[in-house]
């Protein structure tokens, strides 16, 4: 038995994402930048996964930029868009949930001199637009606030946000770090009123090292990368063509058939939290709306065992969940996010994330429950001695 | 017919390289960073490639940092050494011949008041490790020296200008360019004194969105991206494992076999020099030295032709070549190593350059040969019409 419930760490890349890459690795090789029949055909195949990747966000493809992953996605989105913007301002806002590749940047930014705001959020990790709003002056130049939480699965309420954000200062720039809500939700940054936005390809069964980073026409950042060039001068270095093109085909494949992807994972959703109810001592991190929670994500407390030692019971029959977010999992420090609720020490110590894809069925969830009631028990008692 | 020619802009993926890439897409999908089996699994492929890489170079595992290629390589190199060294000094040398992958953060750091000197060449496009040495002061804390120029192919003589360097001042950190020397040329950089060497994975028959980076392993640098902190900090964002794999697959292949893939490559060159020297008008743009001329690389100027005029005649005959480099040949500013080098601008602007891997054959370059001794004569007069 396998049962993968660690889809928000990374999931399996897709038959056609792999069938789109082997195309690429295999004939269209050239370097989209050579001036060649063969940099021609690469260029065409780069050109094509743009359309197909805007399509899904009904923007420009020269509005993105294509990316190593989610963490350059986040990186350039922010520190590109303050140090290009400085001149308006010094001031930049964001809040206590969000992933490492947010925060890290924006510590970045304070220690470069300016000013940044972490906003607090409620027991279930969602940010008040009216404290957001009364945050931003006109000094603020940057908002980064993350649609999908990655370790709870929290739903800001990121349309509502921005436009408040905008209302009190037009000149500030949205961004939304969307690693853990693209492919599970229709996100249209334009009537959304965000202007940049980040995606990673192998959070949605594309491969690793791709992503992209939605950035409105209009909107000033300063490259990450420089170099030859590349996606207007925005991010140099050959392009990924193979990740490209499998990046692209997998959302192709998920925005094909989202709604009915989404209705399983929801159903995956609350098949567990229904069994997790009938657990003792079980505590339910995140919202309990389903307007507030993605359908991917659980994420629960189990106090009096230990997450790593959970864990483990778990993989030893052959369940992988993860403790925290795969992200930070390797280091000790614990979960930002977490303490941002208000949880206590041992309930943020018990907490282990469940995540799920549209290929996770409700017979895996039942099995998992089932070992949940039959190994939090024992543990239990096993730590007690 | 298909002649490939323009290897030195990207190569063809190996079937070693697909291989291992595919095993980590379909079965090792997991992220290294997770604390369960799948991402033990993931992270023990991760090491396995470090392993691989590290073992070319004599150097240890933890001393490469991967990255989604040269150019990323590159800025981590020289703004990571830079900024994390600011103390120690405020002068950084470079050559007139670098990638612009190197060039342009040479730029921003004078923008940030860096003062950055640019050492000349000569005609071959060498730098004297002389005035290299007369240049180092005790401000200086970065010389950054490509191994082989991706356009004419010169060697720069890494050993001896990193030598003098440190001569002048121990604290010198010296970085080299290497991402069309690798899988050239045996490097050594314990042995050559060089502390930072950029590799990218698609010159060698590995995936573009992959390249590494040796740090010394005392040698501080401030990492690019930031987030969860993955390879010690030095590089955040999801391992990207396929690439990683695919990458040491291919260098593997290579390094298996060097001397005889060498030896192949520089049988091709001396094939193709004797043809060009049968031809009025010709003139080869580099080193005339083997000591000083990489085996993959002929740059030659057709005067009366320009370069993109030849590089469609070729291309409509099936054969794929380069002007100037393809980094940068989309971009109408021309190549600033052909001017370094003092070339006349008709020179510069018909100079074309061939670039070969293992797979080029000398009946290749017999067949090149023939259609250019057929057509520059040709264009030569239609021009002048």
């Amino acid at each position: 038995m396998e049962i993968y419930l660690d889809n928000s760490a990374t999931t399996k890349c897709s038959p056609a994402a792999i069938k789109a890459m082997k195309q690429a690795l295999e004939e269209d090789f050239g370097n989209p930048s050579s001036m060649h029949l063969k940099g021609v055909e690469a260029e065409r195949s780069l050109k094509k996964a743009k359309e197909t990747l805007a399509k899904t966000l009904k923007v420009q493809p020269k509005e993105l930029i294509l990316t190593s992953g989610g963490t350059e996605s986040n990186n350039t989105a922010i520190l590109g868009a303050a140090l290009a913007n400085r001149r308006a301002g010094n001031r930049v806002l964001t809040t206590a949930v969000e992933h490492s590749s947010v925060a890290q940047p924006m510590k970045y930014l304070e220690e470069l001199g300016f000013e940044v705001e972490v906003l607090p959020v409620n027991h279930e990790g969602l940010v008040s637009p009216e404290v957001l709003k009364e945050a931003v002056t006109k000094d603020t130049i940057l908002v980064s606030m993350m649609y999908v939480n990655n370790e709870i699965g929290t739903v800001q309420p990121i349309a509502e946000a921005a436009a408040l954000a905008k209302e009190k200062n037009p000149d500030v720039i949205f961004h939304t770090d969307a690693v853990q809500a693209y492919a599970k939700y229709r996100i249209f940054p334009k009537r959304l009123g965000v202007d940049l936005l980040s995606v990673s390809s192998h959070k949605f069964h594309g491969p690793k090292g791709a992503g992209f980073l939605y950035k409105r026409e209009k909107v000033k950042i300063k490259p990450l990368l420089l170099g030859g060039g590349q996606q207007d001068g925005m991010r140099s270095g050959t392009d990924n063509v193979p990740g490209a093109v499998g990046m692209a085909a997998a959302a192709q494949e998920c925005y094909g058939d989202l709604e009915n992807q989404v209705l399983r994972m929801r159903t995956c959703r609350q098949r567990l939290l229904d069994g997790l109810a009938c657990m003792e001592h079980v505590k339910i991190n995140g919202s309990t709306e389903e307007q507030f929670a993605a359908p991917h994500i659980v994420n629960a407390s189990f106090p009096g065992v230990r997450s790593e030692v959970l864990l483990h019971a778990l993989e030893e029959r052959g369940i992988f969940v993860s403790a925290g977010s795969a992200c930070s999992s390797n280091k000790k420090a614990g979960s930002a996010t977490l303490q941002a609720l208000g949880l206590s020490k041992e309930e943020r110590e018990s907490a282990i994330r469940f995540s799920f894809c549209t290929d996770t069925t409700t017979e895996e969830i039942g099995q998992a429950i089932a070992v949940l009631q039959e190994i939090v028990p024992f543990l239990r008692k096993y730590s007690r001695k």
